[in-house]
Order: structure tokens, then sequence, then C-alpha cells
């Protein structure tokens, strides 16, 4: 952390452009071959749980300097990133005033709207004169500002009454008062708001800020827009994780622990593969008409995957639509009816390349001389058409279902699906073969 | 669209709630029962798709008011979302001096940077006095601009030389010039970059607006932070949607046509069961051992599930750190060894549960009275196994390679990696069983 001392080797795009690839003791040493001032504008740049390793990592009469060159909001993301017996000390590199700020945003949760928000934005009084305003935000933009584009217009008791944007304020005549310029209709978000749903306010509203009220109107702090961009992609990742089968890793992939990776995959795996040892007692079920009619085992995998694909396709696209707010519960048999017709046209669109596939190139049936490949033809286009349908509707219930339950609909993932419709779409193929070969057999 | 006739039944919130739901004609009429000035807001909210249906929707004689309601960026989606034979007639619609910068515009891909850019950022030249800058300003913030944060110092021949923010400008003493307060080293992004590549610039750098340059380097425009929050969500949503085994719908789940979702989903079924006959085949091949111990076919989902659940969970998280710039193509040895490894603790954790579960609770052998409940649950414990660490380094490779090849990563979806770890993993498991079975059985 002592760049001045050192040769400077590396430019503040070269170590951007590998950081996120770097083990932490490469970090360390790459951030040290910064020139000073490049590393200050490396530094804030970085997140939490980055900025808390070179902290760490600095030497002890360094890390006053580094706590203090961070906002209250971004301070208090590298304490909570601290463990427990190290906050104590971390606090006490900053400055009284700052850390109070940092104690009032630390008693938030970190993924809620008073967690995300900052407390530096710029405030009037209604009986201002739009000159005096203009004088006053002057004045404290010389402090650190989250933003100048709004100022807020609080009453003596904190309380939010209107926001007047900087062009408003900027075009009007000097001598009207703040609260003839403001508007009153405005936008705000509570303090204890999930950070995804301030997302989707940002996006309904077309927002670049919005002011974080408490339970009594008084204004604690404003969220803006680029904090935004972070809790959306953060969100999708999430949910993409989720969608792959495995609990959300909380880090870039090159940076969680091999053990810690292990652990988010080896649940859901264990879950899924207790789940397909219900596949096994089906077709335990039906193990004499395999012994018959061996040729029936051939085209198992080729039946469950398509209601497997089928279910994964349905059940993403309600998650997601679920989650971009286009879709609610109450629309479940909107979603059923959509997807027992879709769902439908899509088996017979597999169904009949099913059967054409098996007539046009019958695979080894020597095993079978007893079945001829017309009959076999027919139960696995039946099948596929019956399966697809089936996946169809169970993939785009299942996160509805869910949903209804309390859980993460993002959690009816490809694979879960895939699961539950393979050991359901065993019972309909083996039941399509008995009806059809039964009846061709007898 | 003639809200002042009709009395109003709707406010802006309850229309806001329900719109992404309606169908094209409900929202016709449920923005017809807004009032006049909600009217307008709410339009302003829509994206061009919406905002071209109302346009169409109004009667001919209001046409004209609702496009010069939008900004050249906003109008040009309109235009770029109608028809061909619909274009001219809407471009008439808009005064001269508009409907040149919208055809400016037009010229751009719609998810580039110029595409995605607005042409009304202010700027000033680098000769001017703070004071002068300030007053020019203001005289510029009366038109509509996209934001005041920042203001572009620019030479006579549109060549961008420096940024400087509101606040400097604020701060600084009036006398000084505006090329002493400028920043010159500043991120740009040039005009054909793709939307994607710029929202990562946004993430990188912390950017609430970045200018979009040509190759002359004259400014075309600025790209703000708002814009890319949107940008951010919709590739999200396409790599979801992708990752579930289809195309990416291109609108609202509710929204798309039954036709046309179908279309979107039936390319990727179809091919996947193509694949999926791979499997009968595989199968057919060891139809003899099948034959003799029917057991073997009744594990067949179970192992293949494991192989395919275990690549869509490395595979997913491939995609999404490539995504995210967490990954490049040269890490794939990293990749590759921490997959290995990966794959290989949770192959044995599934192994050792799958030999449990078999001999706590042996599925139904009946119809394998030749093969010990011991032997058949060593095969499938070490075929699971296999499979596990298979589909892994499968699942985690696959995404790169098609990446190096051109395509997009997120093709590798849970589906397409599971039937390509099927047709293997059946190789892997008959290969197991004939190894142990036939030492069982010899």
């Amino acid at each position: 952390m002592d760049a001045q001392d050192t040769p400077t080797h590396v430019t503040l795009d070269e170590l951007e452009d590998v950081w996120p690839m770097l083990p932490p003791d490469d970090r360390v040493t790459g951030f040290r071959l910064l020139a000073r001032e490049d590393a200050e504008d490396f530094f804030l740049r970085l997140d939490g749980e980055d900025q808390l390793q070179l902290i760490l990592a600095a030497p002890v009469g360094q890390r006053r300097f580094w706590m203090r060159l961070l906002e209250p909001d971004d301070a208090a993301d590298v304490v909570q990133a601290a463990d427990e017996d190290q906050r104590a000390e971390l606090l006490a590199l900053l400055d009284e005033r700052v850390r109070e700020e940092v104690r009032v945003l630390m008693a938030y949760a970190e993924d809620d709207a008073g967690g995300l928000m900052s407390t530096r934005f710029v405030r009037v009084r209604p009986d201002m004169t739009v000159d005096e305003a203009i004088r006053y935000l002057r004045k404290q933009a010389r402090e650190k500002v989250e933003t100048l584009s709004y100022t807020y217009v609080l009453d003596a008791h904190q309380r939010l009454l209107g926001v007047v944007s900087f062009r408003q304020l900027f075009q009007a005549t000097g001598d009207k008062h703040v609260a003839d310029v403001m508007v009153k209709d405005l936008v705000t978000v509570p303090e204890e708001m999930d950070q995804e749903e301030v997302g989707r306010v940002f996006a309904q509203h077309d927002l670049v800020a919005v002011p974080v009220l408490d339970g009594e109107g008084r204004m604690k702090g404003i969220v803006t827009i680029d904090d935004i961009v972070d809790v959306v992609e953060e969100e999708a990742t999430e949910d993409i994780q989720k969608l792959g089968g495995m609990q959300a890793l909380e880090a870039p992939y090159l940076q969680v622990g091999l053990w810690e990776m292990v652990k988010k995959r080896a649940g859901w795996l264990t879950v899924l593969m207790l789940g397909q040892m219900l596949t096994a007692s089906v077709m335990g079920h039906f193990a004499d008409r395999i012994a018959t009619a061996v040729v029936l085992a051939l085209f198992v995998p080729l039946v469950i995957s398509c209601g497997g694909n089928s279910g994964s396709q349905a059940s993403t696209l309600v998650i997601r639509a679920l989650a971009l707010g286009e879709l609610r519960l109450k629309d479940w048999r909107r979603v059923l009816w959509r997807e027992m017709q879709a769902g439908l046209a899509l088996g017979l669109i597999l169904g009949v390349i099913g059967v054409g596939r098996i007539l046009a190139l019958p695979p080894d049936l020597e095993a079978s001389a007893l079945v001829r490949t017309l009959d076999v033809a027919l139960v696995v286009g039946v099948s596929v058409s019956g399966v697809v349908l089936w996946g169809a509707t169970m993939g785009a219930m299942l996160p509805l279902l869910l949903h209804r339950a309390g859980f993460d609909p993002a959690s009816a993932s490809a694979p879960f699906v895939a699961t539950l419709v393979d050991v359901t779409g065993l019972m309909i193929y083996f039941s399509v073969a008995t009806a059809i070969l039964s009846g061709a057999m007898g």
C-alpha cells in the first residue's frame, strides 16, 4: 500500500482488467504497484469485500487513511464485510461524525433500502427563496454529496415535503420560494423495502434517485440509480444460479473456495438424486414388461428428457416473468391455459418427428423380435406428446406453487422440474406401452 | 386517447399495475380512461413498442401530438418498432429539426451504443470562462437535455476534449477557463459498441453517463445510466431464457403470441430430441446386457440425470461468469482444473449416497435374480461418480468452446448439456456394468 516508495509497474486499466481473476495475494501485490493517485481511484471503485481485504493487508499506520477515504455508506459495507471481532477496530479508524453515520447505516440489513441508501443528500427548507437555496446548495456541494440533481425539501422534523430538481431551481426566478417550485407528488420507498423491490420501483417510474423514509415520513437518505444497476445484476446472477440447480454463490466464480462451491452444489444434487431413486422404483414396477420387450428400455432416456426439456422451458419463462413483475399469482389460470395449448402443439410436433425418425431409421431392435417397429414408433410418438404436454404444464405451475407457498420460485430449476417430470413421464410411457403393445401382442 | 371527453375511471398507478398483463385492446381502452396529464406521464414511461401501439390507435388528428411529446431517441425507437411502410408517415409527424435527429439515430443498430445514446447533452467550448459556461448552460437547460450533471467540452470540430462535472463548475471561481477545470482523462465508448459491452463499461468504472464517439473522436451523444439498467435487465432475461433451452422471447410472457412462443421453443426441443435419439442407439448397443440383467435398465434415468444435473450447474456458473466478465477464454485451464476437483468431490459424495441408499432399501430386483444387490449398488455408485465428474467437466468446457467458436455461450443450456452428458453417461454406465458384472457373473 506504499506506492510512493516502489516503482510503478502497472496502470489503473491493466490492474482493472485482471482484477476479478487474481487470487487475494496477487491483488495486494498488484495494488501496491499502482501510482498513489491511481491507487486511490482504484480503491474507491472496488466493492466492500475487496476494500476490506486491502485495508487489512495495509500496514497498521495506513489503515486510517484508507478507511477515511470512504463515504459513510461504503465504509458501512466494509465494516459489515469484516468479522465481528474486527469491526470495533475498523470503526475506531473513522472520525466521530462519520462513525455515527456508519453505525446508523449498519442497523439496516444489507439488502434493503436502508442498507442501500446514502445519507448524503442535499436538502433545503420550503420557505427559502430560490436564490437562497442555490447559495445554500453551493455550500453543501463542497462537502461530498451523492448527487446534486435533486434537492429535497424537509421541514423542521426532517419530514419530506417535496423535491426540486436542479434544473427546476436553475430555471426559476430567484425570488420565488422553494415551496412554490417543488414537486409534492413524489415516489418514495420505506427503509425496510427489499432491494429487489426497490429495483422494480426504479424501473417502473424511470427514476434516477429515490428518497428513503422511515415510518413517520422522516427522510433517512436516498438510493441512487448507480446502486440499482448492481442490485439488478446481483439478483439476476442469484436467479440464474438457482435456475442451474444450486444455491447462489456469494462471490465471483474463481474467487469462491473449492469446498464452499462443493457445499453449494452438493445439496441440490443429493436431493435430486434421491428424487431420481423414484424412477428406479417406477421402472422396477414395469420390470416384467421390460423383460419381455427390452426395446422399451431403449427409449426411456429419450422420452423422459423430452418432458424435462419442455418443463425446463416453461419453468424458466414463468420464473423470469415473475421476477420482472410481468406475472402474478392470480394469473395462474391464464398461464395454465397457455402452457396447455403450447404443450399440446409442441407435443404433437415432437411426437410426429419421433415417429418419423424411428420409422425412417429404426434403431437396433434386435433385442425385441417380439415387437414391430411400427408399434414401437407409435408408443414413442404418443408418449413423447403426452410427456411434453405434461412437462410444460408442470414446469409452469411449479414456480407458481412454490411462490404461493412462500418459497423462491427460482428454486423450480431445470434439474428440479426435470426430476419431477421424469418420474411421471415414466408412468406415462409404460402405461402407453402397455395399452398399445398389449393389443399388438395379444 | 381523448381523455378530456370521457370521465376518468382509472388512476396512473392502477393502470401501471395491470399494464403488463393487458391484451392490446384493453390497453388502448385503459389508456383512454386516464386523465389528460396522467396520460402524458404514462405515455412517456412506456417503451417504444407500447408507444407505437397507442399512437396507431389514436385518431389521426392526435397522432402528431403524441409523437412530438417524445425525445428524439424515444421517437427513433417508436419509428423503428413500426413496419417499414408506416415509418415515413410517423416521421412526417415530427418537426423538421427532430426528424433529422431521429434519422441520425435510426442509422444505428438498436442494441449498440449509437442506438442507445441521446444526442441531447450539454456542451461548452474550452476557452469559455466558468461564469460564461454556467450562463450558457442555463440557456441549454431550458431545452430538453438528458442530464445537467456533466458538461462536455468540444472543439470546433465537435471533437471531445474533456468533461466538467456540474459540481466542479459550480465550485470553481468564475473567471477560470473551462479548459483549466475540465478532466481530460475520461472513459468513452465507440458508437458501434454492443450494448452488453457498454453495460460492462458502466459497471467497471462506476459511471453515470458516458460519451459516445465516432471513429474520428467526434462526440455523437451520451448514454446515461438509466438506459443501462434496462439493458442489464434485458440481457439477463435473454440469457436466462437461453439457459432454459429456448430462443429468447422478445416481449413479456403474456404478450407473446401463442404461435410465436411455440416457434421459439420448438426448435431447441427438436434438436434436443434428435440428439437424445443417440441414447437409444447406445442402449441398443447394450441390449443383450439389458436382456440378461434387466435391473440395469432400472437405474438408467438415475445415473444419467446425475450427470445432467452436475453439468447444468457447471455450465450455468461458467456462462454467468463469462457474461459478468469474471472469466475469460484464456482462463480455461483454471476452470477445467477447478471443475475436475469439484466434480470428483461431488461424484464421490453422490456415489457413496447412491450405494448406501440401494443397500439400505433395495428397489424391486425381482427381474434380476442373476445379480446381487451389492453388485448393483457398486455399479450405480461407480457410474454416478464417473458421470458427475464427467458432467461437471463437460458442462464447464462447453460454454467456453461455444464462446471460442463465436457462438453465444448461453446456448450451452441445462437441457443441451444434459443431452450431451446423457449419451456419454450411458456409455460410462454400461461399461462400468460390463466390467463389474462380468466378474460377478463369470
